[in-house]
């Protein structure tokens, strides 16, 4: 039996959610997902075996940082990014867009695509959907995103519909520039992304077109951008819903684990986000109880763990006292501790929605963890 | 049977050079031992059990910055360094002497201790023989470093013979403070602090008053500041002689892998040094045929490991192409790695050396090492 290339199955619905695996050459991703945030091929403070341990079944990497250093071509000689940097389960790479428009020094976008600076070095460098999709098999990725515009918010209607329409023609350049990659589109997949801002006829509209190029997977872009969680829950309202149901879905750069929880409850499968490793560097830790900042006074002397019912190595092997002397001294292990317990969070979180999606408890699981995350089991979540 | 309080016991000696064990209540240190340091209750970017699986059997942790933060009587009410850093091995701590007068803002040398201003908030603080031994109990050391000044280097003879003769009646007010523990000083040891400086009169006048005061190890101090491998090797050369055959000997802050290889052939069992560590968070990595600057351009593309011929986790994992796109991107994975590695490569070296007197074969271990080290069996080192 040869090892599939790309093959979603449901195991369990409950309402709109899903639960099932993504099985492909290089392992199964359980869903709903999460992915940690590798940027420039590593998850930061953690190894790949860290990683894994925390549960995670595949990994994000960025298009934009990975392609000017080290650089893809040079990534290829190397073998790609999976040997690189040492992880063999699937990798998703995004695919430049949206990182160019916010971290590049930007010069000019066309129809043919971005041309920027880089921010490392100030060099010159061209985006296009064929260039993303060759950068991207470069790489190595197993999971490609197709290319698009990155839509400001707010947009009118009239912005977001042309900015959409641009990302739809750029949809089908991305399909047909993975297609031509032979070897590669052979065994990896091809993601497209549905924009239309806050706008149902434009996400609509934008369906229709992506479908009809054909995809294997369908992320909804364009949400986690400032809208606030209120007004992401109102597009993923009938987003989600528009997508193949036969098809994952993933919300782009997305989130809280409240945002997440809202989210698999409107039958989204995959997330990726920086929160769980940004905030553990800054001191941050995800708590069945809400967030805890750890560089607070009041748990100088605190010999508890982080969280009392967290079974990961930092919670079982140091308390409170020990990561605010870290994280207060700057040393590099109160990242390192912290970081791999939000992905340990993030992680336990996702199976515990996996396991509600399989037991048909999605609701009161989800309804129990807000409550207790943030004393509400609905309404407007906490600011942090 | 109860376990030792301190037991050295020597298994084999190649001329000068000694090997053997101390057994103590935490666990047996293998000498000649390298020490790991663990400045602020951390190996800076490694686990607890990393750092055990370098093979280290002892760290070093820094009085001085642990008496500033997290403070030593927070420390004792939070159950102690071994708990609080969730290291259970033997931990020796320095007096604070030498660090105070480094790093701290120093008001006032005087009989009676060291005044100063804490670098981290401007905080005033004394520091006295008893204090230091105080402190030492206080994070629950299991070597305690007596307190000594710091003697400038250069000295005239004159200077260096006033500032040894305080040390020296310092000396013995540690003696007399430690011993005042009872509970503590029933399950640690004690080490005196041979000084001199460059003078072999004062150091046998030094090492005459402290074994007169009698310690349980005795610390070469003075050296590894700023004289030179030549002139050090030409102190150890007399010094480590004088002391008590019968006893550990300590040579504090070194350092080089050279230096060490020389100091074990005069009959050094102790070292500690910040150079593996330090170095590998800057990109300096320590390999049998000499040092590697990893930043360097031509390890961009270069697939194989740190050191062909190690077995740790950071070469037996990832190529020097990997480490070098880490550092230059100034990821923390590159100096968990890079340090990793170094702090194997000094055990390794602490191991074969060990292991070379064990079987009488000191000698051509270390002029093989050092040829290939720095391509020549003896004389002056590459500098680096």
């Amino acid at each position: 039996m040869t090892s599939p290339r790309f093959n979603f199955s449901i195991a369990a619905t409950d309402g709109p959610a899903r639960t099932g695996t993504i099985a492909m050459k290089r392992g199964e991703i359980r869903t709903p997902a999460f992915m940690p945030v590798g940027t420039a091929a590593t998850v930061k403070g953690m190894t790949p075996d860290g990683v894994r341990d925390t549960g995670a079944d595949i990994i994000l990497g960025n298009t934009y940082h990975l392609m000017l250093r080290p650089g893809a071509e040079r990534m290829a000689r190397l073998g790609g990014l999976h040997e690189f940097m040492g992880w063999g389960r699937p990798i998703l790479t995004d695919s430049g867009g949206y990182q160019v428009m916010s971290l590049g020094d930007l010069t000019k976008i066309t129809e043919e695509g971005v041309a920027f600076k880089s921010h490392l070095d100030g060099s010159r460098h061209m985006l296009t959907p064929e260039r993303s999709m060759e950068i991207q098999r470069l790489l190595g990725s197993d999971i490609v995103m197709a290319f698009d515009e990155c839509t400001p918010f707010p947009a009118t209607h009239e912005v977001a519909d042309k900015s959409m329409d641009r990302s739809m023609r750029w949809a089908a350049r991305s399909r047909a520039g993975f297609d031509s990659g032979a070897e590669h589109s052979a065994v990896s997949a091809l993601f497209g992304i549905q924009q239309g801002s806050m706008f149902a006829d434009l996400r609509a509209k934008s369906t229709e077109k992506l479908v009809e190029i054909g995809f294997d997977g369908y992320a909804i872009g364009g949400l986690a951008v400032g809208e606030g969680q209120d007004a992401m829950f109102g597009v993923l309202d009938y987003a989600a819903d528009m997508l193949p149901a036969d098809r994952p879905r993933y919300l782009m750069g997305v989130g809280k684990p409240d945002d997440i929880v809202g989210a698999v409850e409107r039958g989204v499968d995959m997330f990726d986000c920086v929160l769980p490793t940004r905030s553990g560097r800054n001191g941050q830790a995800f708590t069945w109880d809400g967030p805890v900042n750890i560089r607070n006074a009041k748990h100088a002397e605190d010999k508890s763990p982080l969280s009392a019912d967290c079974a990961c190595p930092t919670c079982t092997g140091w308390s409170r006292a020990y990561l605010h002397h870290l994280v207060k001294s700057g040393e590099m292990l109160g990242a390192m501790l912290m970081t791999g317990h939000n992905l340990w969070f993030y992680q336990r979180l996702m199976g515990g929605l996996r396991d509600a999606i399989s037991g048909r408890q999605l609701t009161a699981y989800a309804d129990e963890f807000r409550l207790r995350y943030r004393g509400a089991p609905s309404g407007t979540p906490q600011t942090d």
